[in-house]
């Protein structure tokens, strides 16, 4: 694979390296770091790249790479550059046979989302966000759980990330509930005079099915450490996650006691194969933010594999977000942002 | 004292007695127990009250009491009947010179409250609102450490009541922080089918001095325990406080590490005063509901015993919810109420 | 009821009273409170009794209310003396048909504990022993699981008292699992220089049925609360208790979840009767130290209450520790004492 | 870097795998992976070695790389073999100036890792012991405030690895405290019938300035998860860590509140360059197991890095468990063997 960004003056892109080295299913073959000439071959040099596959440019990359010999060309292009910057690139990638990962948030616009969706359906090549969220195996079996109707019909979705961004939360909202927003109605804030963005917001919502929902995102809480917390009610019973602790999964149930689901544990009623096939120590070994990235990338690299054997991947192996999530993100940061600026108490949600 | 209310067929009687009983400063004299004269007469019995005592109206039972003489008369009346059957009897027992404590809600409209107060402020009298949360030794830790500016400036207020009504949430927005709502938007909503009263409410608030807070109450909270939470999170640090385990208070600082407060404690900076006063027992050894609602009986009759000696009462003592407490409670019921039913994203507060 | 002891300048006095206040089915009659003539008076007047039952020693009182009539004599003495002077009232207040309530230890050699039992014996009346712990309802619960076979052979038996001296222990091991100790191996240290008595101790224990255990309790633990924490793991499942959070049982199964099970929760399958039985409010609402104190006092009322209508008390009502659990107590002191002292790796166990 | 066993039939490689890929400093180049030739050759084509560095012996393997030229030639052995066949390789590597990794525990005998001492001492080179307890950030930081004196003198020490082995405790109990052990008193104990090693241990220790001790190591804890936990307590304060969220550090305080200390923040008193060095995300993203593998990987890489340019490593860098605390290990587990088949109480620790 190759990296468009994510040399040395970038923290995200040394994530992304330690997240896809985990697995030995993946080699970095091929960078076009930096913008910065220096940084760029700086960068290469520091990674062990061979000088010829050290690129200046992400077009000089892409157009190189993809006239190699199929056995020595890449599968598939991580950008990791700015927001602004992932829409040209990923396209170019995917023009030139080259399936794609893309550091969240997908695009810069909903509209760039859009066209993006269109060249992946064109192509039928893959894409990859990477919504570490959705790389949790406790996320995971929670959504089995609230999907499968474990947890009884739905009835309140509440989300809270303090020490976040607002914008972040648009990776978390639909992965385990499934369900559509149809309404909301948004008050945001900045708080620290100067601050350009909100750095403070509140979201009333409704989904489908009467579902109610509040959002919660702060980086006004003092204290807090990147709390992302989720809890889902359904009318049989509740989940509870947190990325603090992430191999918990609490389980609430209406007239039962309170059970604590543990990642890499044998319980006679097994956890989900979805949660179960990413973990990669036994119970009691706790897993942490890299293995959930790495797992978006160990499945999106099973998928590639399956796929190069001309064999039809499992539903396990997909499960890693796509452009559609990618799409739903931006569709929720703009309809946010619209709440926030109307003075309608509900605004439709429009995608 | 005395009861209004509160026989055999009235589970919080038996709670209240719980509360006064404890320190034993306070003695069952006298009662009007139940509406019904078999419930009423049987009670009084099983409560050891002696028969001439045991009355059948509360009409009687404040007329009777009011012409014994000084030193065998009861001291104060409390009112433990249904919500719409509070304010007559409240009124009548100040008009006849007792001091009053007053089950919660302490009206059933906002109107009756104002008029209760004016019946206060007229004779001077002390009421007293049994809002047991606010008896909490680590509550009021909490609320001295925001009004003392601890946590520097406060910023957004989160209150989170699951498997609890809307309504009740009336207590507790205001005691910890002190803080006026200016502005607030409701979505109410009637989650399981067959319901009167809404079941499911999210409330964004704005506070006076531009801060912002979000309330959630519900019912259909399946596996939740009547899960009362509050979080303050100030410039510098932030409080978190359950119901659930009362005797911590969670203090989390912008740059230093959380810390657990834990009621009892002897720290060399020592907890607030009005916290210390409000244990009975060192630390490690577990207070619960019934110790939070006994402080507010108890400082009620510290008050009331200072007053007697013709001394003024400590601020220690008088820390316990009053007719003003009551009023605000009315208030944010009957606010919530109104922005649920309107289609403005922001209604002004109106007291 | 008497007190003998708890007067004005003993602590522990008025926790026996709010304890026993709490269900309004005791009252204190009359009391010897103190050795100090002036202090067992100004107690006396502080507590609202009469004056002609207020007495100097407890050997007036025991005589004198027994000669009351029995309308107005006490049904029972609580004894809140010094360890040292707690043998004398009880054996009198026996000898003159008063059931006895005592504060732990029972007595102040095992010697006098036998004693205390034949007498018990002979006179068919109840003695009650304080040991709190045992009236926590999660305790009861435990106490249920593992003696019902639900957690299957028990095997290991971990009880740690941290801040606690290991004597307090002596109340800890036995009620849970009800088996009995048969060999023991004990560590004992000073610490704090300057110290008299032992301040850290730890106990490796054999019970029948081949179940090993490990005691330790420690006044060096620097920033422990009173933290006693009770485990015990059967073949098929295991129960965690800890006194800071009572309300609170962790039962861990070999091939299941985890559950958490709350007092005052009704579930599918219920919690056992004597734990019900032993909460006052709902679930949610905390209870604490206090009302487990409440507990034994109300079971031992209960107890006086059955038998003085001539009825059988249940096995519920019986729930509280009597003169075995004394003699229990102060054997496993004797016993720990005399493996500290002893080269011998293991001592065989001798009450 | 090269690899001793490990091969597909062995999960223990896999995990050193993901551990020494995740920071891209460690490159696997060789490999006898398997004694078994087939699975071997298999196992080398599964990392796509080279086939000309797919060996079928260490013996050939370290042979045929010391041959190589400077710059192609492995700079390290990996040996994840049976515990029995870890000596030899070990000896021959470093016999052939490779320096050598060893999955615990470092030999099959205390006499094995005192020759390997020797070989070490002679050779100069590095030998790094997987025990990766000591690679978490937050016992690092434990140890240095124990080391550091901020906990004051040290006083207790409780250690319990329940669902986990004796044998395995011997990585843990010297790390944190750095003190010796000089007398002990273990009991043993076979619990599942059938079972040839003792499942269930308790062990009461003496370590050198009258520290007392208690370890605690059972396999028959049902429901319990791999769960470490480790308890130092000093005069002013005490440290907690426990594997399960092994990204918190709670310090008590003898007269403050508790701390609660996470991994990756940045406190105005910083944590401890040794915990800082050993987080690869910020705040809020947990890190695991895999990760403090990774650290002792990357600790011991650096080291390597280091030396090759001439440089002293840091003492951050060498903070990886080396041949002493192997040396250690084994001891440990012969005393406590040696104890559990003595009828003395105290045996004297023996290295």
């Amino acid at each position: 694979m190759g990296m468009v960004g994510g040399g040395n003056d970038a923290f995200i892109g040394s994530i992304h390296r330690k997240a896809f080295n985990m697995d030995g299913l993946i080699e970095l073959s091929c960078g076009a770091l930096s913008i910065n000439p220096e940084i760029a071959k700086e960068s290469g040099k520091d990674l062990f790249l061979p000088e010829e596959r050290i690129y200046l440019t992400y077009d000089e990359m892409i157009k190189k790479e993809s006239e190699l010999p199929a056995e020595k060309r890449i599968d598939f292009v991580t950008i990791v550059t700015p927001n602004f910057a992932h829409f040209a690139p990923a396209i170019m990638a995917l023009d030139h046979g080259f399936n794609v990962v893309i550091e969240k948030p997908m695009t810069f616009t909903l509209e760039e989302a859009k066209e993006l969706k269109k060249k992946v359906d064109e192509t039928g090549l893959q894409l990859c966000l990477t919504h570490t969220y959705s790389g949790y195996p406790m996320v995971k079996q929670a959504r089995q759980m609230v999907q499968s109707g474990a947890l009884g019909k739905p009835r309140k979705i509440v989300v809270e990330y303090f020490q976040g961004w607002l914008s972040k939360l648009s990776e978390r909202e639909g992965y385990i509930s499934g369900l559509k927003i149809t309404r909301l109605s948004a008050d945001l804030n900045i708080m620290v005079k100067g601050r350009a963005l909100d750095d403070d917001g509140s979201v009333l919502l409704k989904f489908e099915n009467e579902v109610s929902g509040v959002l919660m995102a702060s980086q006004v809480a003092a204290g807090e450490e990147n709390n992302l917390k989720i809890r889902i009610y359904g009318e049989k019973g509740s989940i509870e996650w947190m990325q603090h602790e992430p191999n918990t999964l609490i389980v609430k149930w209406l007239d039962e006691p309170t059970q604590i689901l543990r990642a890499g544990s044998n319980y006679t009623k097994a956890l989900s194969t979805f949660a179960t096939n990413n973990c990669r120590t036994p119970g009691g070994h706790p897993e942490g933010y890299l293995e959930a990235f790495a797992n978006i990338y160990r499945n999106f690299a099973l998928t590639l594999l399956s796929k190069l054997e001309g064999k039809e991947p499992t539903k396990e192996m997909l499960d890693f977000p796509g452009v559609d999530d990618g799409i739903r993100g931006m569709a929720f940061i703009e309809n946010v942002v619209a709440s926030g600026n109307s003075n309608e108490k509900w605004t439709e949600y429009v995608v």
